[in-house]
C-alpha cells in the first residue's frame, strides 16, 4: 500500500505552499466554519493570522443535513477565500463536495479538503488525488482505521503526493458531545503510515468549551496538526457557531499547545 | 418537508415500470451483487425471474473498500443489465456512484441507486433527483433516522416524484454480523413518512444464512419490500460472495415472505 | 463449553413450571414492568393471563438509573407475585439484582430474571446458577454475543439446568429508539447453543407502539418466545408506561404472533 | 445532586491516606492487572513506587469473561496487597465483585475499585457506599455521562465522602483498539460534578504501545490522575500482559506526565 511507512513512493514531507507537515512542528489550521460574507471572512482571516494560524480554513461549499440549510457562497465563496489569502499571505484549504468542482475548486484553494461525509466517496477520493493539489482527507464518522486508509490510498493512488489525515469524531451512544474525538487513532494511524495526522476537536465535540482541553491532548498525543473553527463573533454564525472559538481563546490555546509541544521536545 | 406524510407532495403510490411500491403488496429486488460476466448475469437474472423476484439488481459501478478491489464493469455492465432486462421482463436498478454518471447509468436503469456509502453526498442526491429516474435510496450505515429522512428531502427537493428508502444495516459493536439490521426503522420511518420501507438483509448481515431469518423478520414488521443478493453460483462471485442466496434457497425465502404476508392479512 | 449445541450437558428440553421452552412453540411472558400494588398487579396480571402469556414477569427489585427512582417494592412485591401466581396459575419470572437476595427471590419466583445491567456480573451469574431455579439471562446492553454466551456458561457452570437467553436491544448511536433490537441475535444464537432465546421489543424499543411489530418479526425470525411489558394502565405505570401495551393491544399482538408462527410451520 | 459542584455536601478534597485527589497535582495508580503471586506483586510494587506511583493497584477478584479464565486470588490476593503496601508504603486499591465481600475486601484495601462492568449494578454501588471506604468507580462501557453520574450518586447517596470517577474507554465500532477512550468525558465531567476524575488508558486501548500517548493526552486535557497497569514481565502476565507496561517504560511515561502538567501550570 502507498500509504504504509515503508512504501516506495511514500515518506516525503508533505508541503503547502511552503508549510510543512509532520516534521516535528505543529500546523495550525484555522478559521470559521463557512463564508458567510466579505466582512466577516476577512475579520476572522485577519484574527487567525495574528493569533498564529498557518493554513486558513473556511468553506464555500457546505454538505449540510437539510437541504433547507444554507449550503455555503459557492462560487462566489471561493473568491472571498482567494481575497482573504491575499490579505493574511495564509494559504487556503477548502472542501469539495461534487466531482464536477474539482477543478473550480484546486483553481483557487492551495488544498482540497474531502470531508468526513464524503470519505467513502470513492469517485471524489480518485477526482481529488488527480487534481495536483494536496489533500486533507478527514476521517469519516463511523469509518475504521482500516478502512480510512483504504480511502487515503485511493487518493495517493489517483496521483496526490502531498496528503493529510485528520481526526474528526466518531459517532458512539454518547449523546452530549456531538460526535466522540478518538485520539488513539492519532498514534495508531502514525504507526501504519507516513501521512501526517490532525486532529479536528470542534467537529468532534461540537461544544467550544471542550476545543481548548481537546487541542492540548491532541498535541500531547503527537498530533502533527490542528484544525480548529474561530469566528471573529460566534453568536452570529451561521453555521456551527456553538463550537467556534473566539479569536481571543484560540490566541491562549494555541499558546498552551506550543506549551505542551515544548515540554514534550517538539520544535515549535 | 417533502416526505412527511401530509405533505402536499408526497402520498402518491411509488411506481417504477408498473411494479407498484407501498401499496400493502411485497416487492422483491433481487440479483446479484455485481455485474461480472454475460453469462453470469444472465443466468442470476433468469434464476431470480423464475424465483420470483420484480425487480432486477446488478452493481456496474461498485463502492469498493480498496481502490485495488474489483470497481465494476461500468458502462459494459450497464449495457449487460439491459440486456438482461430484455431477456427477462425485469425493471433494473443498479447503482450511481459519481455525479458524472448519473445521466448514463439514468439512460440505461429503470431506477437508480443511492448506495449507503453516499448517503451524506448531498451532490449526489441532487443529481439523481434531477434525473427524472426513481430513486432507491439506501440508510447511511451511521445514519440517524433524522439525517436519512433529510437525505430523502434532498431528492425529493430535487424534483424526484418516485422514491424508496431501504434499511440495510447500522455499524455497531457487533462484529459477528457485518452490519445491525435495525428493522425498527421499517415501523418508524412508515409513521413519519409517505416513502416505501425496503429492507436489504444480505448487506445488512453479511452471511447468507441469515437472510431468510432476516427478510422474514422484515415482512413481519411491515417492510414494502425486499432486496436481497442472489447469485448462480455465490462460490464464484467476485464481490459478497458469503452474502449471496443461492436461487434455490431465495425461491424457497419468497415462498415463506408471502407466507408470513398472507398471515398478517396483506394482498400478495 | 456448555452452551454449545452438541456439549455433553446440554440439548435437554427447557422446563419451567410445565411451561416448555424452545420445542418449536411460543413461550409469551408479560406482566408490568414493576410491582405497583397488590390492585395494579391483580388486575394486569388476570389481563395477561386472558390473552393467552403463559409465565407472569414482574419488578420486586428494580435497577433504576437514578438511586431517587422508585427503587421496587423488593419483599413486599415477592409477596404480591406469589398472589398472582396463586390466582393466575401463572409461573413467575422476576429479577434478581443482588447475590444476597437469590435465596430470598427463589423461594418465591419460578424463574429467576438477570437484568441486562448484570450481564457482567459474574458473583451474581455464579449465584443464580446454584439457586436450583431456572434461569432468564438477559444480553447485556453492549454484550457481544461471544461475551453473552459466556456469561451463560457461567450460569451453566455454577449448576443451572433450565436456562434462557433474551435478545433486549443493544445500545448504538440512534436515539428514536431507547435501545437497538438486534434481531440476528436471534438464529445467531441459535445456530450456536440449545438455549432457548427469547426476544423483549418493550425494553428495546422503549416505545410501545412499536412493540407489536417488533415481536411480529422476533416470531419470524425464530424467537422461542417473547417478553412483553403489559400494564392494565400504561398512563399510571410509576415505570416505562411509555413502554407498555394495553391489555387489548397485547390481545391482538398474541394473535398476530400465533398467525406468523403458524404461517411459518411451527406448532402453537 | 451530591454529585453536582455546588451541592451542600459536596466539593471536598478527596484523600485517600494522605494522597489528595483534585487539588491541581496528579495522581498516579500502577500495578499489575492481577496479583498473581507473592514475587510477581512485590516486584512489581517496588517497581511501581520507584518509578513514583502513589498508589498501588491490583486484582485480587478479577471480572472475567469466560468461566474458565483465573478468576483471582481471592483472600490470598488480599493479603498479598497487604504485604506489598507494607512494604512500599503505598496505599491499595482493589476492585469488588461481589456485595458480599465488600467487608472482606475493606477490612484490607485503602480505596474500593466499582469496575466497569459493575457499574451498573446498583446493589454493589450502595453496598460499597456505606463501606466507609474512598470509592473509584469506573465508568460503564456503554454508559453515558449522565447515566455515570447516576451511578455515582447511589454511591454518595450511601454514604461515600471520598470518592472519584475514572474514564476507561467506550465501546465502539472500532476494534483496532479493545475499546475507544474518550478522553472529552474528562472537561465534561469536572465542568459538572466536583468529583476528581481519573483516565485508564491501560483497559481504554488494551495496547501497551498507546499508553503513553494517551496518559500524556489525558494529563492535557485536564485529567486529575492516571491508572495504568505496569507489570515487571509484561510477556508473563496472566491477564492483559499485552496491554502492560514495563517498570521502564512506566517511568519513562511518569516524567513525559510530569513535563505536561507542568507546562500547563499545573502543581506537581
Amino acid at each position: 500500500m502507498m500509504f504504509e511507512k515503508h512504501s516506495a513512493e511514500g515518506g516525503g514531507p508533505v508541503n503547502v505552499c511552503g508549510v510543512p507537515f509532520g516534521g516535528g512542528g505543529l500546523v495550525i489550521i484555522a478559521g470559521p466554519c463557512t463564508v458567510e460574507s466579505r466582512e466577516q471572512l476577512l475579520e476572522s482571516a485577519s484574527a487567525v493570522k495574528e493569533a498564529g494560524a498557518d493554513i486558513l480554513r473556511g468553506g464555500a461549499f457546505k454538505p449540510r443535513a437539510s437541504p433547507y440549510a444554507f449550503q455555503g457562497l459557492c462560487s462566489e465563496g471561493l473568491a472571498l477565500l482567494a481575497e482573504a489569502r491575499e490579505l493574511t499571505g495564509l494559504p487556503v484549504v477548502t472542501e469539495v463536495l461534487d466531482t464536477r468542482d474539482v477543478a473550480e475548486v484546486a483553481a483557487v484553494a492551495d488544498m482540497l479538503q474531502v470531508g468526513s461525509r464524503n470519505m467513502h466517496n470513492t469517485a471524489l477520493l480518485k477526482a481529488v488525488g488527480t487534481s495536483g493539489k494536496p489533500v486533507l482527507l478527514k476521517r469519516g464518522m463511523s469509518a475504521t482505521l482500516q478502512e480510512y486508509l483504504y480511502a487515503a490510498e485511493y487518493v495517493l493512488n489517483a496521483g496526490a503526493k502531498d496528503m493529510v489525515l485528520c481526526e474528526r469524531g466518531i459517532r458512539t451512544f454518547e449523546t452530549v458531545t456531538r460526535f466522540t474525538l478518538d485520539l488513539s487513532a492519532v498514534p495508531l494511524l502514525q504507526e501504519r503510515t507516513w501521512l501526517p495526522v490532525l486532529v479536528d476537536p470542534s467537529h468532534a465535540t461540537g461544544r467550544a468549551a471542550l476545543v481548548p482541553a481537546m487541542a492540548r491532548a491532541a498535541v500531547a498525543c503527537g498530533a502533527d496538526g490542528l484544525m480548529m473553527e474561530v469566528h471573529a463573533h460566534p453568536d452570529r454564525a451561521l453555521c456551527d457557531g456553538e463550537q467556534s472559538l473566539t479569536p481571543e481563546i484560540f490566541f491562549k490555546t494555541v499558546g498552551e499547545l506550543r506549551a505542551v509541544a515544548q515540554a514534550l521536545g517538539r520544535s515549535i
